[in-house]
C-alpha cells in the first residue's frame, strides 16, 4: 500500500510542479511544502488510528500548520538550493522536503514558545495549549483543563520536533546518507542556536534594561541565524555550496534576519491585531527585553521611565495602558530609532545581495522576499 | 584541538575498557556510557562559554545525569548488541555511544514528564524545573521564578532531545551513514511510542476507572516498548540482527518491561522514599490511571470506592490519607493482584529467554537484569 494512495486529492503531492516553468515562485514553493507536510501528517494520523492511539496531538499539529504562517524558512531553504545555479548534491524535491522539515521544526518552536509566553492566540486562532485545554474542558474544572492543555501542548511540540527529524530522513522522499551528511551539521547548529536564543530571551524577560547588547544577542540567535541564515545555508549546502559561499550568503541573511525581527517587535506593539493575528498587548504584557524597549529606557526622562517600568511586562496591562506605552515609545523616539536600524540592515542586506553572483531569477526572488519581510504589516 | 584534550581526568573516555575481559559487566557499561555523556556535555558547556551564551541549561542536564538513574536503556542496548554473538554492523563502541544517546533521550522524557506531573523531586534531588526556579528566585517573586523554572526546564528538555540526536551522529564516535540506516527507523519508532504512551497517560490522569485496558496500553507504550524492547532491538540491529531475531527478543523484553512498570507502580505507593528518591504520595496525588487503581476500583465496595474517588488524585492528600489509600489497595487485594501479574510476566520473560539462542554470558546478564528490575525496592 502506498501512502499517497490513501490521500485526499488536496494533499496529493504535485511532482509535476517540480519541473514547472517557474520553480522559484513563492506560492508554488509554499504549496509544495504544504503538500509534503499534509501528506506526512495524514499518514501519521492514519497510523495512530490503526493502532488505537489518540489522534489529538497529530490533529493539533495539522490544525496549527493549516492555520497559515509565512513559510519563510522553507522558502529560504528552497531559494538557498537555487543559489548555486546547479546541484552537485540533493535535488530540488529534497530541498522542498528539507523545507517541510524546517517548517515542522518551527511548529515545535512556536508551540513551546507560546506555552512559555502564556500566549492565547497565534495566527488569529487559539494557541495549541489553549485549543487542547478547550478540548479537555468537558468533565474537568477549568484549572485542570488548562493544565492538561499545557501538558498536551508540550507533547505536541515534542512530537513536531521528532517529526521534523523523520521528514528529513523519510524513505523515498527524504535525504540519502550522503545528503544528510551535508546538511545535518548545519541543522544541528540551527537547532542549538534557536534554543540558546529562546533561553536568552526567557532569562531576560521581565528585566528590560537600557542595555541593547542582550536584546541584540537574542535577535541574532532567536531570529537572524535561525530564520534567515541557516535555512539559506541548508538549502545551499544541499546543492553542494562550499563554506566560502555560505559565508557570502550570511552577509545577506544576517542583517535581513535582524531587520525581520526588529519589524516583528514594532508590529508587536504598533501593529493591528486584524493583520498580525495576535493582540497588540501580548508583547507588552510579556515584558520582553527588546531593542525597542532598551532604546526607550535609554532616552526616557524620569516620568517616562517610571511609566515603562510600571506597565511594561505587567500582566494586567489593558488597552489604555497599551496606548500609554505606545505614546512613551514614540515620545522617546525609540520607534524611529528601530525604524532606522531596520532601514540600515535592509540596505546592508541588499548591498550584500548585489555582491553575490546568483542566477538572475534567484536574485530577484531574494530581493522580493527581503522587501516583503522588512516592509510587512502582518 | 581535540575535545578530549580539554577534559578533566574523570571524564576521559576509557577506550581500553572496550577490549577488557568482561565487556558485559553492567558497572563497566554504565561507566562507559557516563564517560560519553560527561565528555559530550563538557564540550557543550565549553562551547556555550566561548560564545558568551548561558551555561545554565547544559549545567542542569549535567547535574540531572550525574544524579544517578539505572541506565537501564543503555545497558539493554549494549546487551542487545552482544545478543548476536558477532557483529556485522557497528562496533561495541558505537553501541555504547547509542546507549548514551538513549540515556540523553530519557533525560528529555523525564524532565518534561516531571513538569507535566508537577513533581518536586527525582532521584532524591529537586526536579529540573524546581532547581531552575530556585536559580531564578533572586530578584523575582515566587510565582514568576516558578514560571521561569518551568519554561527553562521545557528548553532544557528540548535541548536533551536535540543532543540525543547529536550523540547518535557525533563525528568519529557516532554512527556512520550505514549504521544510522540500520537503527534510525527503530529509534523513530521508540520515540513516537513513548510520546504516545505519555499522551495516553496524560489524558487518562485524574480519571481512573475499573477498566484495566487503558492502563495496560499506557504500560505497553510508555514503558515496555520504550524501556526494554526498543533499546534491546536497537543494540541488536546495530550488530546486524534481522527482523525475526528482533521479534524473538520482544518475547523476552515486553513482559519484562510490563513487570518493570507494574513494580514501579507498586513502589510509587508502597515504596520507601529513602530508597525510591521521591515521596510516596507523589503518585497518589497525580491520580494516574494505573493497573493497581483499576484493580482496586473493580474489587472495591461502596465505602472503599468512595474513599478512592475522594483521595486518589487529590493534590492535597497528606500522609494519613496516603495510609488510608494504601489500606484500601491492600483490603481490595489490588496489591496482590499486581504482584501476581508481575510474577506471571517475569516467568513469561524467563521462558522466552530460555528459548533464545544467546551467548552464555549474555543470557546470564539478561537474566540478572530481569531479576534486578523486577524484584527491586528502589
Amino acid at each position: 500500500m502506498t501512502v499517497n494512495g490513501s490521500l485526499p486529492p488536496s494533499l496529493q503531492p504535485l511532482p509535476s510542479m517540480l519541473s514547472c516553468p517557474d520553480p522559484l515562485d513563492p506560492a508554488r514553493i509554499r504549496h509544495q511544502v504544504d503538500a509534503v507536510l499534509g501528506a506526512f501528517i495524514h499518514h501519521k494520523k492514519a497510523a495512530a488510528r490503526e493502532q488505537g492511539l489518540p489522534v489529538e496531538a497529530p490533529q493539533a499539529l495539522d490544525d496549527f500548520l493549516a492555520a497559515g504562517g509565512k513559510r519563510l524558512r522553507p522558502l529560504l531553504c528552497v531559494l538557498g538550493w537555487h543559489t548555486t545555479g546547479s546541484s552537485s548534491g540533493g535535488g530540488l524535491a529534497q530541498a522542498v522536503q528539507v523545507g517541510a522539515a524546517l517548517e515542522m521544526f518551527h511548529a515545535f518552536c512556536l508551540i513551546h514558545d507560546d506555552i512559555m509566553d502564556h500566549s492565547d492566540t497565534r495566527r488569529g486562532r487559539p494557541t495549541v495549549h489553549r485549543a487542547l485545554a478547550a478540548r479537555h474542558r468537558a468533565g474537568h474544572d477549568a484549572v485542570l483543563a488548562k493544565d492538561i492543555g499545557t501538558s498536551a501542548a508540550i507533547l505536541a511540540g515534542d512530537l513536531a520536533l521528532l517529526w521534523s527529524d523523520e521528514l528529513l530522513r523519510a524513505p523515498d522522499t527524504g535525504l540519502g546518507p550522503a545528503q544528510l551528511e551535508q546538511v545535518a551539521p548545519l541543522i544541528d547548529l540551527m537547532r542549538g542556536e534557536v534554543l540558546h536564543g529562546q533561553y536568552l530571551d526567557l532569562i531576560s524577560t521581565g528585566r528590560p534594561s537600557p542595555d541593547t547588547g542582550p536584546a541584540l544577542a537574542i535577535i541574532r540567535y532567536k531570529t537572524a541565524k535561525y530564520t534567515c541564515e541557516r535555512p539559506l545555508h541548508i538549502g545551499a549546502a544541499l546543492a553542494g555550496a562550499d563554506a566560502r559561499f555560505l559565508d557570502a550568503l550570511s552577509a545577506f541573511a544576517l542583517p535581513l534576519g535582524e531587520a525581520f525581527q526588529l519589524r516583528d517587535d514594532l508590529l508587536g506593539v504598533f501593529g493591528h491585531q486584524a493583520e498580525t493575528g495576535k493582540p497588540t498587548f501580548d508583547d507588552l504584557r510579556e515584558g520582553k527585553h527588546t531593542v525597542l524597549i532598551s532604546f526607550a529606557l535609554k532616552a526616557a526622562d524620569d516620568t517616562q521611565a517610571r511609566l515603562l517600568r510600571t506597565l511594561y511586562g505587567n500582566a494586567r496591562l489593558d488597552e489604555d495602558d497599551t496606548d500609554t506605552v505606545r505614546a512613551v515609545l514614540r515620545a522617546t523616539g525609540a520607534d524611529q530609532a528601530v525604524e532606522h536600524m531596520i532601514t540600515n540592515r535592509y540596505e546592508q542586506a541588499l548591498a550584500a545581495l548585489e555582491g553575490l553572483s546568483l542566477p538572475r531569477e534567484v536574485h530577484h526572488q531574494l530581493r522580493s522576499l527581503a522587501d516583503k519581510t522588512v516592509w510587512r504589516t502582518s
